[in-house]
This record gives structure tokens, sequence and C-alpha cells, in this order.
């Protein structure tokens, strides 16, 4: 390859000055001529739609200053974090970067020499197997012990699942692992200070509540989130829709095709029949209410949310496992320099390079990218461009970006 | 058993004079002690919700005057005639019935000894047994050859069909088919004329368009169903609910899924899709312009309708061939008369008698009838009684019914 690329794991939504923050930084830390973002789809990683879909994230990314963006297939973009990193790592490395830089609470921190001396305990790293579990605190109670540390934030977390994501792909000393640390809002603050770098969580919330008007807007989002904004109001996510599909589909499902979703296992099926049936007279619930009442001590609640969107997106054990298995490199928007990155990945690359949806790939490694593109265009009222992964050509943004304005 | 009943094969959607009438007529030919009436549950043959659920039309037909409502399972009530006409036919036969009155447009002819006629022929009874294929013309050619008749309303094609089942059952000698001349409008007549028997279609747009008040309302149907109408707006079925549901399913699930589905084989499942993803965006849609774009020459409308139906109970091949062999006898309304009936029947029927729903029927041989009530009720706004199927036991009317004030 021509050059050098540094990789971004990001979800954008939305873009906002603090993911440009992230970007800048990158490329200054590692003098890389190309920015790669993997991004997740049209759901993230909680198990909800995005404020708008991947098409149009990807686009304001790259009119941020991104080079080119890769999708997150939803097989990995709807995981908990170690699978979400394993997938995102694998699909950077497969795109050619040499490092992956990452926004972090203790950057101080080497995470890939924790990573490693973890490994070195066979034992306590079979706690972080344990995936599904609330884990934390008994994971944490072995590295204060072992290492004096305590792993707090989401973003420390996913910066460890980063390091053992290149151990296992035996990358860990081909591509460098770099923390940056985060700047303003905390990823879940939800209060806006103008100024200050917006968290993505604030920013729905203000989005949603109808709270900014444009000028506003301009405080915490680059122009090319802002063009996003200003064309189209963000999806209204409404778990009214969610809660309408779910009764219909646990009312003519037989429990044993239940059991057939991914993870809807081990007595889940029953127990989100019991739960759907509890509230079976509701047509518009307190979706919290019912979460609470679907929780276990055995689950935690974003678990559960993803499993629904399971259950939606009817995916099955086995082509959940066929699509984790069939990783690829999906471009969704990228401008020049991108694109002649692309052009001498295509020659390379160690997973196959999507160029267009056709019949035969839309049946297999596409599969459920495109269903999951059907249901996010279910969610959008009057949504204008129908099915969408089919049809939609990658964005292309010729000349400058609008990033050299934030420079 | 003691007495004598005669049988009737119905949907009342909604009961109306003219059922009124045929009621009347069947006691008066018949002098039977008992009048049993087959009915439809929640869907109709057409495809269609009931405007009142089972348990609401069953009560108002005892109420009316019936005896004694078993309910027509779903794998029989949403089925070409002939089907409907072989479950309706062995439940009366099975609940001990000695005659089977119905309303004809040819009253005056002999349909078993039609039917046995045409029986002798068996190259020509075959075009009789291609339920789905519009065979109406192909077979009237023959009749008009053979016997000089043919056959053009949807009440003769019944009782010819009527007449095949009891053949079917060996039971062409023990239980008599008597044909009634049917009076007032004809079924598909859509408007309202006073004094008239009202069409259950005509009654369903007036009820529809809110033309209809109390005192009108008293003209078409009796005490019953008025009380009926007074406690509760029919259910207001719109197609958009179905086509929500209808592109989630299509979207979410892959070809080899649909082509589970009963009677989705032979390409009328990717039919279904291309069908589907040409209307894709549209929230609210024409649902005959839709329907038109599904038909095909090779199926009749009504048999789309129901196939769509079957989509959306997510019956499959299997379940239909499993619940048409297991027919059972399910009381859903009885008056004093119709419990003596009941008990003596309990002793002696040929097919079970369900009593109440438990974990093991619900599961086997109710499974498609509860699954229906389920979806009846996810059609029903803000429905009080919840999950009825499970819940609900059958209307005991004490005493005399309204229908002594008819005589």
């Amino acid at each position: 390859m021509m050059g050098k690329a540094v990789g971004l794991i990001t979800e954008y939504n939305p873009f906002h000055n603090g993911h440009q923050y992230h970007l800048q930084q990158a490329k200054q830390l590692t003098q890389a001529d190309t920015v790669i973002a993997v991004m997740s789809g049209n759901f993230v990683q909680r198990g909800e739609p995005a404020l708008y879909d991947k098409w149009q994230r990807s686009a304001a990314a790259v009119e941020n200053g991104v080079d080119l963006v890769l999708e997150l297939p939803v097989a990995f973009a709807i995981q908990p974090g170690p699978f979400f990193a394993q997938g995102a790592v694998e699909i950077l490395v497969a795109a050619g970067v040499s490092e992956i830089v990452f926004g972090a609470e203790h950057a101080e921190w080497d995470f890939m020499a924790l990573a490693k001396a973890i490994q070195q305990a066979p034992d306590d790293s079979q706690i972080f197997q344990q995936y599904d579990q609330p884990y934390a605190s008994s994971y944490n109670q072995m590295l204060k012990e072992r290492f004096k540390i305590e792993i707090t934030s989401p973003n420390d977390w996913l910066g460890l699942s980063y390091a053992f994501a290149l151990l296992a792909l035996g990358q860990a000393d081909q591509v460098q692992l770099r923390a940056i640390q985060r700047q303003g809002s905390a990823y879940h603050a939800v209060e806006l200070h103008p100024q200050q770098f917006a968290s993505a969580t604030a920013l729905r919330q203000a989005l949603q509540n109808d709270h900014l008007n444009v000028e506003q807007l301009a405080l915490y989002v680059p122009k090319g989130t802002q063009r996003l904004f200003l064309e189209q109001a963000p999806l209204d996510w409404q778990p009214v829709k969610q809660w309408s599909l779910l009764k219909y589909i646990v009312m003519t499902r037989e429990i044993t095709e239940l059991e057939q979703i991914y993870q809807l296992n081990d007595g889940l099926a029953q127990r989100l029949q019991k739960t759907v049936q509890a509230y079976w007279q509701l047509e518009v619930l307190d979706w919290d209410d019912f979460m609470q009442s679907f929780k276990s001590k055995r689950y935690t609640y974003s678990r559960l949310q993803r499993n629904l969107l399971y259950v939606l997106l009817n995916i099955t054990q086995n082509e959940m496992e066929f699509a984790m298995q069939h990783l690829y490199l999906r471009p969704l928007a990228f401008n020049v320099q991108g694109q002649a990155w692309l052009k001498a990945l295509r020659k390379q690359a160690t997973l196959p390079v999507i160029g267009r949806v056709n019949q035969e790939n839309s049946k297999t490694i596409l599969k459920l990218d495109v269903r999951a593109g059907r249901l996010y265009e279910y969610f959008q009222p009057n949504h204008q461009v129908s099915n969408k992964d089919v049809h939609q050509h990658p964005f292309i943004l010729k000349g400058a970006s609008h990033e050299m304005e934030f420079k």
C-alpha cells in the first residue's frame, strides 16, 4: 500500500466535535496519510437503530475528514464489547492499518501490555471470556489484586478488548494500539455544555427533545453533521413499534421457534413469552418497565436489549455464527484519498471487498446486513429510498473535505 | 341422545335476520328439539377477522335462539368451500345431528343426489378436487352437459360441498341434508333495504361506514346482535395493520422460511416477496391494488387473501395438516337445552369435547386456534380481555332466549 493508514473504531451516532477531536488527534499522533474508520451499520451496540442510517452517517464522517468508512457488520455491531472489538479490529487489520487510535479515560495505560499480562493467567482470562455476564466486579477484583488498577469506564474496557483482539489475530506487534485522553463530556453525560465536546448521548437527547436549533447545533457538531441535521430529522425511535412487533412475534411463534433465535436460549424464550404476555393488553408500554420485568440477575440490560433486536431481526444461532465467520470489507463512503487506498486494497486485502450487493452475496455474507437495513427502513416513517442496502452506492467526496475548515 | 338435533353451518358475522329466518325454518322443517350451529372462530373464510370475536358472536347466536354453538377450528374456517364444508360437517356429525339445514339459491335441487351422481364420474370429480383453482367454469361445463344445470351461487356450491362431505364420512344416509330457499338479499348484495333480510356484507359496510343507528339496526338484526352492537363497536379491520406485519415478515424471513407456510409454495413465496418489495415504501396502501399485483390467473383472490392470513398466523404445512387431522368439539356458547345435549354428548362423542384449554391441548390440537385468538386480539385496539382463548369460559344462557320475541 502507499503511505500509512490509521484506524478508528466508531459508531458516529452522530459524528460530533468529540469525534472530530479524536480524528485530528489520530492524524497528528500517527502522521498517517489515510484515516480509515470502521463504523457500526444501521443499529448500534446498545441494540437500537442509529439516528441516521449508515449511508448518511458515513457520508457525514467523510465530509468531516475521514478518508474511508467501512461497515462493521450487524453480526459484530450488536454484540458485547469483546465481540464488537474483535470484528472491528479484524476489519481494520484486513484494511491495512498500522495503528489504531482510540479514546480512553486512562490514556496513560499500556492496554496491550495489560492484555498480555492478563493472558499469562488463563484462569482469570476465562472470566473475561464470559461476555454475557455482568463480570466487571469479579474481573476488577482480579485486576486490583494483580495490577493495582480498576477499569470503570466503557472506553477503557473497549481499549482492553482491542488489545485482546489484536493478540487473537496475532497482530499485537504489527499493529500499534494508541490511546488518547478523552476530552469533554464522558460518554454518558447527558447535559450539553457549549464549547465542550457534547457526548453522543447528550446530543441524541437534545435532538429528540427538540431543544437544539441550528445555531446551537453548530457548537457541538462539525459541518458534515450539521448538513445531515438540516436535511432530515433524526430517526424518532419509538419503542412502541418494537413492542408491537415483539407482541406479534411472541404470539405467533412456538417456543421451539423462538429458541432458534441467537442467544434466546437457557429459558430466555420462555421468560420472554411470559413477560410479553404479562404486558399483553398494553398498546403502549413503559419500555424500561418492561425491560426490568424481563431482566434477571443473570443478564445485563444491554445484553437483553440486544437480544430483543436479534428477535426482531429473526437472527438464528446458525445465521449469526455464519456471519461472524465471514467478515468482509464494505466501503460505505470515501474521498479521493480513501478511494486510492481502496483501489490498492482490492489487490491484496485478506477479506473480500464488497463492491456491490448482488443476488449471491445478499443471500450469504450480506444477508443479515440487508435484513437489518430493511428493518431500519421499517422504523423510518415515509423513507424515500427503499431497500437501500441493495441499491445504494457508496458516497464519494470529490475534492477537499469540510475538515479543512476545522484545522 | 335424547331428542333430535339439527345442524347449521355458519359464520354469523354478524347474526342478522336472515340467520334468524334460517334458524326458525330449520326448527319448523325438522321439528328438532336442539339446534346446533358450527360457527367460524375469530377469522372468517374470506381471510379476514370477524367483526366480533367468536365468544361475542356465539353468545349473540344463543341469545337469538341457537341452543349450542361449536367452533369451526381456524384450520377449516379459513379454507376454500370444500374443506370448510368437510370440517363443519364432520363436527356436526360428531355432535349427533340427524339433519343439516342450509340456505340455497336452488332449494329445489337434491344436492345429495347430485353429489352421488357426480361421484359416478371419477374423472370429473377430480376437477372438483382442485380446490385452489378457479374451477367453476370447467366444472359448470361438465354439470351442464350431464345434468343440465349450472351452479353460480356460493350457497349452492356449499350445499354440494356438504353433500360430498357427508359422502366422504359415509353418513349420506344417516344425516339428511335439507336446503331451504334463501330469502331477501343475496349474500353479496351491498345495499340495505329495510324489511328485507340484510346481507352480512351490507351490514358490515353500513356498520363500518357508520351509517347505522340503533333504531335502523333493529330492522336488520335480532335482539342478541343488537346488544352486541350497543356494547361495543365492531372491529375496525384496517388492512394497514396487515400490511405493516406483512412487510415485517417478508423482510425478516428468508424465502426458505416463507416456503414453510401452508400453501405458500410453487413460487408464491417469491411472488409475495417481489410484490411486497414493489410496495415497500408505502406506509398505507390500497389493499385491492396490492392484491391485484399479487394475484395471478392461477389463484383466486380469496385463496390468496387466505394465504396471506396463513402467513400472518405463521401456519406451517405440518401444523395445518396436523390440525386438519385432529378435529374436536369446542362449545363456545349454549343455553340449558344445549347444555343438556352437551352433557349427553360427552359420553358418546366420536371427537374429543374440549372443556377447558390447558397446557397440553393449547400446545397441540388447540394450538392454531389459540394463536388465531391472539392475532385477533392484536388487531383489536385496547382489548380488555387478554389471551381470551385460554381464559374465557363458554357463554351459558339461563332461561328463555330472546328468540321467543321473534316467534
